[in-house]
């Protein structure tokens, strides 16, 4: 595995029985100083006791450490999983010596079951001996569910002579879509930053990536993305260029860990960008294209490499979007399958289907009516997804 | 089979060769003499040809023959499919001898297709030769695409000791939503009733009905429910009692085949009434229920047979509707789930398990916040809804 460290961090994973299988399920990074700290959090009304407690404490812009388990939501589970959230938080806090209000914490896996607190009380001790600067891949495994990889990124950028690091990890792979999913993202970098514009540049960055994927339409109650910033490098976000060069920095780390969790949907075998085009609005843009990638017509036809592209017409028009339908175009990468809304004929066809055999590919929708386009990622929807969520407790 | 007639109507199903693998896929509803018509078609603003032309025809409020084809949706086909759908009508107008635009005519299967009217055409005299009183099973069969079963009701009502008649005939069974899917459903009644009186009891009635179905969140290019009234009966509505009693004879005919159409959702094992009550408004009611009802993962929880509450409290919190969270009950049919947004705990949860295995059941979920209520019909979601949907075009 490729070394991932990011200056002044450390991480650690390890097993601490709340798997039902067994595995690396407790994970931790901790800041050797006290990092500033932003956090975009899900809009489920209903929210997990991790994420009531993060926004509470995110407030004060500051974080040391961040504790994350899978295995179990700790969601829905009333006061005494507000309680345990607390525990597990004060006990690492202890262990590391750190404020405890510096402490963060998030959780995923089932909904409505006790957090077994003292399973994780019990692996402190042994979760921060393994603290390394290299441990983002044991931490990226220990919050995998569903996932079958890892997801760790690490981009090093130069501005003015000076470099940075981002490192981030990130778990799917069920529940996600726009405004987010049970998704965790944890994002650490070694340049200085005011909280405020950490979280400014974070909600931009979650904008142009986590909030364009989706893979089932649901939408999560532990979604959780967080960015530390630490200082580190010995270099400061204090100009225009300097924030312009990280936002790209990590604009570029967050959608291409996004890409993975799409890559890793459940049950997924591809990995397609709808683009909506040639719209009057970027709302509308958005509408549409998040129609079509959460149609489940739609996806179990790229899952069978089947062009239908008039599940995806028909998906267009119920999206609410008002269109001309004889003015709108259908593409796979290059290939027109439709031309003024009507198909472009068998050899498109045979054309199209050889683009759906790939494992990546983009589905353009252009209404020609306007300027504006925007893009989702979306999976295939397979066999598999339903074998896994049907299973997913038992 | 059960006889199914009605006064003064006559239909037919016949094989026209539209099928790839054969069967009856094309059908007739004939009326000896000239019905008063109202017809519900599709909020999709792409619009196959067929319903392009009743939109039109219907404003006469007259009709006396429905042709329907499946094997091919005749949607996205631009003029040519226009001219398709007018020259299906005018040789079944020929061959019964009747007004041309007194013909409706209907479609579904694959979008995007030319409809090859030469093979209507020259199944046409076999279909009219094939008219019988009791041909509406063959009608019901000829209508079917992934439908597994014909779909068929009919209903007797007296009224001041007069007796009328209801049959309707429906398919499914992809593509169901509220606000309708491909989901075709003809209604004929030997009452006798004004086009706009009909009109405004279908829409009535499909908003208890159909609009209360969820299959899989699609909505298809075609959908159409049509009410003929020809009078033969001698009774007409003209009394408010009248008018009550056909309603209510109307709706239970089209729950009824709404709940058939669930049942038979594509790969579907279960029939499920989603009802979401103690809402403040009977629009956050159905909202949040269509959510709840329209999730993947809820589905294919009860697919798995799984009591996944955490599931559909995440699908009620992100269903757009204000909740608190700690005020919220669920239950399986009686079966208590979930008390204050807590587990009911391990008990609760196994008998919970044994409703799951029932082939219908009901989820409630109790926001005790008002007194509003909504209830949807949805179905499970299984590996066989992916493999039908994945090989349909195959």
């Amino acid at each position: 595995m490729k070394k991932i460290t990011c200056k002044g961090f450390k991480a650690a994973g390890v097993a601490a029985g709340l798997k039902k299988h067994g595995g690396k399920d407790l994970g931790l990074i901790f800041s050797e100083v006290p990092a500033t700290v932003a956090g975009v959090f899900t809009k489920n009304l209903i929210q997990a006791a991790p994420v009531v407690l993060d926004r509470e404490r995110i407030a004060s812009g500051l974080c040391q450490a961040v504790v994350v388990n899978s295995g179990n939501a700790n969601c829905c589970t009333g006061e005494q999983g507000l309680a345990a959230a607390k525990a597990t938080a004060a006990c690492t806090a202890a262990e590391l010596g750190i404020a405890e209000d510096h402490v963060l914490i998030s959780s995923t896996g089932v909904i409505g079951q006790p957090l077994p607190v003292e399973k994780i009380e019990a692996a402190v001790p042994d979760l921060v001996q393994s603290l390394h600067p290299d441990g983002f891949n044991d931490l990226a495994e220990a919050i995998m569910t569903t996932d079958t990889f890892p997801k760790v990124l690490r981009i090093e950028e130069t501005v003015e002579g000076k470099t940075f690091t981002i490192v981030g990890v990130a778990k799917g792979a069920g529940m996600i879509r726009p405004d987010m999913a049970t998704m965790l993202c944890f994002v650490c970098s070694d340049i200085q930053a005011d909280h405020r514009l950490l979280g400014k540049m974070l909600r931009i960055a979650t904008d142009r990536s986590f909030n364009r994927i989706t893979i089932d339409g649901d939408t999560s109650t532990n979604d959780t993305i967080l960015l530390m910033a630490n200082g580190s490098s010995g270099l400061s976000i204090d100009s225009d260029e300097h924030t312009k060069v990280f936002q790209q920095a990590l604009d570029t780390l967050l959608i291409d860990l996004a890409k993975l969790v799409v890559k890793d949907g459940e049950g997924a075998t591809k990995l397609v960008e709808v683009v909506v085009r040639g719209a009057r609005t970027k709302e509308d843009a958005d509408r549409m294209a998040s129609t079509i990638a959460n149609s489940n017509l739609v996806k179990t036809a790229f899952f069978g490499e089947d062009a239908n592209w008039g599940r995806i017409l028909g998906a267009a028009g119920r999206s609410g979007v008002p269109v001309i339908p004889d003015k709108i175009d259908v593409y796979f990468d290059d290939v027109m399958m439709v031309k003024n809304g009507v198909g472009c004929g068998i050899e498109a066809e045979s054309k199209a289907t050889q683009v759906l055999k790939k494992a990546e590919f983009t589905l353009t929708v252009d209404l020609n009516m306007g300027t504006a386009a925007h893009g989702i990622f979306t999976c295939d929807f397979s066999v598999d997804y339903v074998k896994i969520n049907a299973d997913y407790r038992s």
